[in-house]
């Protein structure tokens, strides 16, 4: 227990632990994401010419996380409130054993925020990645679910009672739909994440006096005001260049929050209704098996839907976290918020971690979910005809009119409420109640086919389908 | 007290209360989108052929909220779990009494919830235009501050205490940076509010009964499909034609209220900062003064910043409300969620209100603050020169270097401390402390002149300036 | 449309319109309430002498809300950031009509916020009667349910599947233990709401001038001091007396809102619970069916549990306002906050109401819930003897033992996955399994009835009904 | 970086990293807190004669928490949903190693929601000892607060103005009265933390069976039917014995999180008023200063007031972590829900983190808070005898009233608005506007002295510190 006293592995967020986007998020990472920012920097400076292009290898060999103590850094973050003050200490410290020139070529013209956030958004940038990844994946599994289920016909459920036949594949293909959004959303925000890089104030002071004095120097080689220097930061970094610094305009950071909370919430949405669909008393879908996943530790009997469960209770977590992001955005104040930025970090890492828990899980929920096509026409059947009651109140009405618009409705709902009440088969007291002439025996049996009342069920599959297929296959 | 014995007026929501989202929110404005998309929809079908466009001229004079009593919908929409229901029937009802053929034409092929979501987001719709315009019309303003007051220095402050010096102009540029990315989403998302239009399970299946049976009986006009019909609708409504219904997929609503808790967050922000600037102890800013406005019922001397005060009591809701529509969309479940569902409308609309209200201050206080550069000077003063001791700590620790890098700085820090502790100015032992010919009187004053550190204080506001500028006179 | 225009009926909050706790909380009753608190002062001043009894009527005839303009009122309340102000102002202008000296007798001493809070409060506490009784009423319900089907065997679930028999009095028994706990939780509260009387500092300085002026006068009847005179008033309006004005310390609120979210929580679970046993697939239970309720706009045959889908979605809300009012309360600051104080109001009214809406329903839904025990026969059935797998495997594993303890679990468990996989009965593996001499044909049956299986299911439904009882009968 | 790859050692958290309650919450004390379950259970049984008690010691080597592998548990979690399951296989096959009796013997009757819920609730009673501690000692240091400066005379402030004189000992004992509230109801809480025991499906089946076929054994010794096994193992994990188990009724777990967020609001509100006061324009407190604590990494003459910040920010988190426990709990369903238990863990613990943290460097702020008693006689300043005017307006105004009252208050209210505008001292236009034979110079004096209106600024101290001095000094 001694090295890890303090720390946690994920024991109470079996949702996200052990995922890739929990490794890419751990504390040694961001560590590593701050040393990758700061090692940028110089040699940013370096290539303006700014800094001696020489002391960049003994400031590179101080830049792996591992070299750091991160309980350490933990604990010292509390005297400046943040980790970057404590950090940088450490790493001069380390640089200068082999070189002090280099030391003093760390951080030049930078604050600690500029540090932290890059640093913050550095670490998302690499987990969005593997997150659009397994949203694709789980994209492309549901898109062969939609296809292959076009012609399975289910029942559409509203307010938990049954109301139309549809088909399991538009269920599929609204999955779709929902993580397809999300995940189209989610890469354009990859694809903006600032940098940012304001210095103490938001002025860049320091980097311009860093820049000018290089120029006067005649040091500087190419473009080196510190606008110039900020962009090549950013690029270098793989993050977009903004406007401006933004140290308490936290728009950027509620923009990746909100697109995280529906990740969850799309993938939510599919746990949800696989949760109530594998229910012994449905029993139309099953989670895939695999070793060791949803046994019980006192019921041998039981297969616990836990990918489901799991992704259903990340999906359940967003709305606080995402509260927090916005919360602290609403209560930026000053140049630096005292309280509010620091409400953010931790919620931001929780909601990245929950939405690559649910993406990983949700790829393979999606991969093997089966499909149990039979339980879904016995479910139909307990409603029988009456599922298409709307087509045939439609139908029926007008023949039962008696010449005056709208009587023939009340005499199909009696005929309903009397199916309902008295057990008497629909189709047949429907039978007693039209003239052959007026419908056919056949029509009479095409009328009462869920199958036969499907609407756009197909076009919108394809429909669906086609919008994400660039998306996804990207 | 009769007529509105249950209502309410807004009495305890004094930050929308009495604005134009406000009103455009109330409950006969959501009983006139309801009609409105009723209406429309019997248009669309006419216009298909599917309904005779001589009984458009009946719906249209039944379809005025006016006529309709909004506390017994309320009442009633227990019933059914939404007021559509209720709604439709007093609708046919009246209809009814002047043509019973056009009130069997309303609602064809629809379901409730088509009704309930496009009218929430028709009253959306609605209501983002004033908000946006409030927007723009205070990022006019704000850009006008920001230019003023290019020159107006003051001091930065991070985590409460005095940083760098900076001006007036930058902050007020912040201010419009927030506010700008905030509206330019708001802008994008008002852009793309999409139609729901799935019948009862999504599929479509009714309104394709309808569009089939209109195409056998040759009354169609033109292109008459399910999907073209929902097409046209959307354009009618002036909503987007989503790529399939969406009705548990709510990222639609999300989007949206994700982009007005934006929008209160960046509002939110300026209040922030003209509470604290306009306390006494600061007085850097005071509110724009108006009749009624601001006083106390107790202290005859009070001005309260009370614009602000709302803003920001509407940008701490706003957290709340969007956990609440984040929980309903991971929530959903089937094809139309027995509860989540629910849960959204209130939000949502709460979050409209509290934008429009914050919008409409936020472009009244941007409009008419009032900036006190005497006092922004002043507070500079507390600090005095120190509050450039980053620039002092960069130009002058080489100087006192004694040939080894690095050992100058600790020596700058002692002088610092010195001064915070013994009284004596630092300029004075400052220039103690350094021989003349390494820095001469004159470049020791220019030192110390927080206007010499600005760094890239204007370029900053020129490029927020322009960034925004397209879209605040749009 | 004209008078009502800008206003809400509840329109788009189906759970709380038209209920008690909604009426009891509308803006007139809000009105009402500060009325209300103002008169009473003025009577607690007069009975101790300090303003003259005979100026109580002209008082006492201006104080019903009815005379007043909510709407007006809520429009000008953005003068002061609260109503208060604006209906001083009224309340005075009307009063002063007949008697002048009667208008300055009113507010004395007092500030906006003593009567915002206290009337806050006071309509709290109206409100709080109507669901403490609708919850007594629920429990009671709930109560008769679990004494009724003691012995009405079904199926545990845990992680959506079957886990072990139990009975549903045992399910309606655990409903009564949350709903009576939070109904306990939620009295207890009511018993302490406090009076909130500090004047405008919290200092009482213009009550204790206006007490030390009475004395000197010779005027005051009896114990006439500052902080008496404050007990005096919280008696007459039946609020606690607080050891000190709270103006900025918000945990009374906290407290209520947390109860009232609790309340909110209890009941859901019952709805949850509900609208699962009420899917066709399910049908263990049913709603107790009303006119007018559950129906479907396009589909004759549904009957949807309304009364549950409105709790839960009242129950989902919750969250997000709590969240709204814990963060007033951490965000207060100074004597009387800038915002974050009028954050709560709202959030506070809604809590009542969805409490008061979800009460109602649960006392309804509690007293007219329909029990199907044979559908709860017949969903144990799908699991079969496999229900008791639990008890199988502790009693059958050590017959299987071959001496070595711990060898007869897998041999159970590979039974068990024989029946699960190949379809054969399970009962009939087992009794290949175990030699009859180890257990009888006889015992082998006891053991795979469920009813056999039910531990402390009539001993806990009947502890959590005595615990309860006095609560609920008070 | 390698054992700790994937761990969080707190590097996002400064408010809580390092302080007790996050290592008395850490993922290894949860492990020792299930083994601590898990023991005193076979401890129970063998007390009761229904396990061999020869068998307690193997079970007791295998029960410290460092012979396993956290970081192994948490990936593991994932297959069951929860940490129990794979630690107990880990545990048996530890004990089995010794003695395959003993591995027997353990988590008989139990499932592992009742080692989850009850090992979370162990874990929080042990770290509610220190937050109480913290809190009591916070509360003590309050209160000589309050108790030194009941005379220092500073301005009550309101919607971030002036409003009225009062005294830093009476803000002091209002933070206590929040700290004091906060920490009796935690005191309350932190007695009444449940024990949850209820075997799979909650009816004590297994235990039940347990408790029967040991005493047909004869092997009982006393009271052992399965209730009363349950209550002995409640007294030795120092839990409280509940009515029944509690497994989807979570009030118990939301009266926690609901006490904790109100520690940290009791908190934040100090922090707010500390983070205010000690900015450099008010200059009224500074906080302690330590080594190492609120340096910058720019800004040599920075002094932070970091332990605010730090309280802050935990206290802005908690509406979100609140606002999911409470969304978990109004989520439950059936006997153990599909997700929303799971949403409980990592928001429950996060709230004991924060609090703790809060409350420890509450403590050391409440301890050393410095305060300067001229810098709030000079802020007073700023608004001069105008701060009075609430009594001046009281005073003066019937003395101006020319017979006609009510007349004389406008008057004073232009004497008010001329000095505002004009510059003309205040207490020059009242002399000049009231006769002195009214209005002696030396009542004129007094009147406008800011200490002659405290009101009962004195005893409302005395009776705060009396409130609270039990629950402090227990």
């Amino acid at each position: 227990m001694n090295p890890a006293d303090n720390a946690d592995f994920g024991l109470l967020s079996p949702a996200s632990a052990g995922t890739a986007a929990s490794r890419l998020t751990s504390d040694y990472q961001f560590i590593q994401a701050m040393l990758d920012v700061e090692l940028e920097w110089v040699r940013v400076l370096a290539a303006a010419g700014y800094v001696d292009a020489g002391l960049i290898p003994a400031v590179e060999a101080a830049s792996t996380a591992e070299q750091y103590d991160a309980a350490s850094l933990a604990e010292r973050a509390q005297g400046g409130g943040n980790p970057v003050i404590a950090l940088l200490g450490d790493l001069r410290a380390r640089v200068k054993e082999s070189s002090p020139a280099a030391a003093a070529a760390i951080h030049k013209g930078a604050t600690s925020q500029d540090i932290l956030d890059s640093a913050l958004l550095l670490m998302a940038s690499r987990t969005l990645e593997v997150i659009l990844a397994d949203l694709k994946s789980a994209a492309a599994a549901l898109a062969g679910l939609a296809e292959t289920h076009r012609g399975t016909v289910t029942v559409a459920r509203t307010l938990t009672q049954h109301s139309l036949p549809s088909t399991f594949g538009l269920k599929a293909a609204n999955w779709l739909s929902g993580v397809g959004q999300a995940g189209v959303q989610l890469s354009e925000v990859a694809g903006r994440l600032p940098l940012q890089w304001g210095g103490a104030a938001g002025t860049m002071a320091a980097l311009t006096a860093v820049a000018v004095k290089g120029a006067q120097n005649n040091t500087a080689n190419n473009d080196g005001g510190a606008l110039a220097l900020a962009a090549q930061l950013a690029e270098r970094l793989g993050l977009a260049d903004p406007v401006a610094p933004w140290q308490t305009n936290r728009l950027p950071v509620t923009a990746l929050a909100a697109a995280l909370a529906d990740v969850l919430a799309a993938a939510g949405k599919v746990a949800n209704d696989v949760l109530l669909l594998s229910r012994p008393e449905f029993g139309e879908l099953s989670e895939p098996r695999a070793e060791g996943r949803g046994v019980s530790s006192a019921m041998p009997q039981k297969q616990n839907p836990v990918l489901s469960v799991l992704i259903r209770s990340a999906a359940l977590a967003a709305p606080g976290h995402l509260a927090q992001v916005q919360a602290a955005a609403a209560g930026a104040i000053d140049e630096r918020p005292d309280g509010s930025w620091h409400l953010e970090w931790q919620a931001l890492r929780q909601l990245l971690r929950l939405a690559g828990g649910a993406a990983a899980k949700l790829a393979e929920l999606s991969a093997g979910l089966v499909v149990h096509a039979d339980r879904m026409q016995e479910n139909l059947a307990i409603t029988g005809p009456l599922v298409v009651s709307e087509k045939i109140m439609a139908t029926v009405a007008p023949l039962l009119d008696d010449g005056v618009p709208g009587t023939g409705k009340p005499k199909v709902q009696a005929l309903v409420n009397e199916s309902l009440s008295g057990g008497t088969p629909f189709a047949q007291l429907l039978r007693g109640a039209v003239p052959e002439d007026k419908l056919s025996d056949a029509d009479l049996q095409a009328l009462l086919d869920p199958a036969g009342y499907l609407g756009q069920s197909d076009e919108l599959i394809t429909r669906i389908i086609e919008h994400f297929s660039d998306w996804s296959q990207a």
